[in-house]
């Protein structure tokens, strides 16, 4: 079963377009619990409500090689039939992209990755070889220094296009093994809707509802797509620490069923 | 003492704008060859002749947590009096990349990274505010997929610019801390001697020669700035495995002085 296929399965039995982001932040966390143990609590207490789970990987890289270890046991503890995407945005020439890609897909036996398109095609390549996976292309991302770069207006066949545009075009054209999909944050409602309507059929990974302040009824209304297995909504701290004592766990539960169910109201 | 006084020093001491790439590759190392046991040779066989080592994370990573001890033993093997860059190419929203600027700058104490623009400044900030570091930003990579994006034409102020050279230009903008370089390949002489020519005293980090290659000739007459304590020129691959047999550290050193001398002698 490929990436796409495995999503599609579990967002249909959970009835679910959530994606919890596992983000460990130990400053957040109830005193004495270790990373894994609050990772384990969580998986625990949300299996049943998302559709995927995206580890970022620098919040375990921080904590150096035990830091990987957390990571690599988080992975294996999530159930087999939830797709889990790190979150890395990994982007290195040929030979060390290489080397990343076998990490996160060998290694790790991650599902999917995220990756970033500054070094092109041959960057990328690597990673889109693993055809079983899948690999998201950051587009627009939902942080406000995206306008930087990824709103210049470029010159390309077709007139002037946003670079985050041209990303889109690019990667859609490069899809040939239908594993791509794009990042596009929630907190960009209209380049949202401008990249769902241009590829309705593109998955996309759609951080930043939450603490990072995206509309949910904007994201839902622009960014789904027709048949409701390819988006991607991801909350992180919003769940995580919906509570910062020891009932973190029934907090976390109870804050990523408000917001499963919340987004299922407005599709 | 910041990094660039560290690469000064370095430079100045080993007669030397020589960078070594530590990205070991069990496959091309003699069997039987520990990764802690190659570097730790590599970098006894090479320590007088470098102006900074550079390890890409990406070797250490696709080997799981035990990849990341070795190195951070690698990184505390190489001697306080030259910098090491991490290879990182690291780029996330600002929440996220506090943590890898932790992990990095903190946990491993490297000297200096390499860091992803395709986020915007806020992104590159949490780096940044380490001011006794360095962070050089992808300007032009040396792959062949460089001008996917990097290349293509921009509207700005003044005119219309390749998205490098906007890259660059920003960079320069946001280096009030005066800790900020650019990566620019060896495999784009043109590129390379416009982006020296504008910014005749930023820092550059210049992978590409040997393996990848990059003419030296134009490397060095294009790249190097006036004082020469400002321009790292990396080489990994024809170094490293100069020799797979036994030999392999007497044969690094060999390659590392003749590769040194060169550049010394077009300087």
């Amino acid at each position: 079963m490929n990436f796409l296929e495995k999503l599609a399965q579990a967002s249909k039995k959970n009835r679910s377009l959530l994606c919890v982001g596992l983000d460990p932040d130990p400053s957040l966390m109830p005193p004495g619990t270790g990373v894994f143990q609050f990772n384990r609590a969580i998986i625990n207490a949300t299996a049943d409500l998302v559709c995927a789970y995206k580890p970022n990987i620098a919040f375990y890289e921080s904590m150096g090689s035990e830091g990987l270890d957390v990571l690599k046991r988080t992975r294996d503890y999530i159930p087999t039939d939830i797709p889990v995407i790190v979150d890395a945005k990994r982007g290195d020439i040929g030979n060390t992209a290489k080397a990343y890609a076998w990490g996160l897909f060998g290694y790790f036996n991650f599902d999917a990755t995220t990756a970033s398109p500054y070094l092109g095609f041959d960057s990328l390549e690597p990673f889109i070889q693993y055809r079983d996976r899948g690999v998201f292309i950051l587009c627009r991302t939902s942080n406000t220094g995206a306008a930087d770069f990824q709103s210049l207006s470029c010159e390309t066949d077709g007139g002037h296009k946003m670079l985050f545009e041209i990303v889109a075009e690019k990667v859609n054209e490069w899809n040939t093994h239908d594993n791509l999909g794009l990042v596009v944050g929630a907190t960009y409602p209209e380049e949202l809707k401008l990249i769902r309507q241009r590829y309705p059929d593109m998955p996309l990974l759609i951080p930043g509802v939450g603490a990072q302040g995206g509309e949910l009824s904007q994201v839902v209304g622009y960014g789904v797509d027709a048949g409701r297995q390819r988006t991607i909504i991801n909350s992180s701290r919003q769940i995580l620490y919906a509570s910062g004592g020891d009932d973190f766990a029934t907090a976390a539960r109870q804050a990523a069923k408000e917001l499963r169910d919340r987004i299922n109201s407005l599709l």
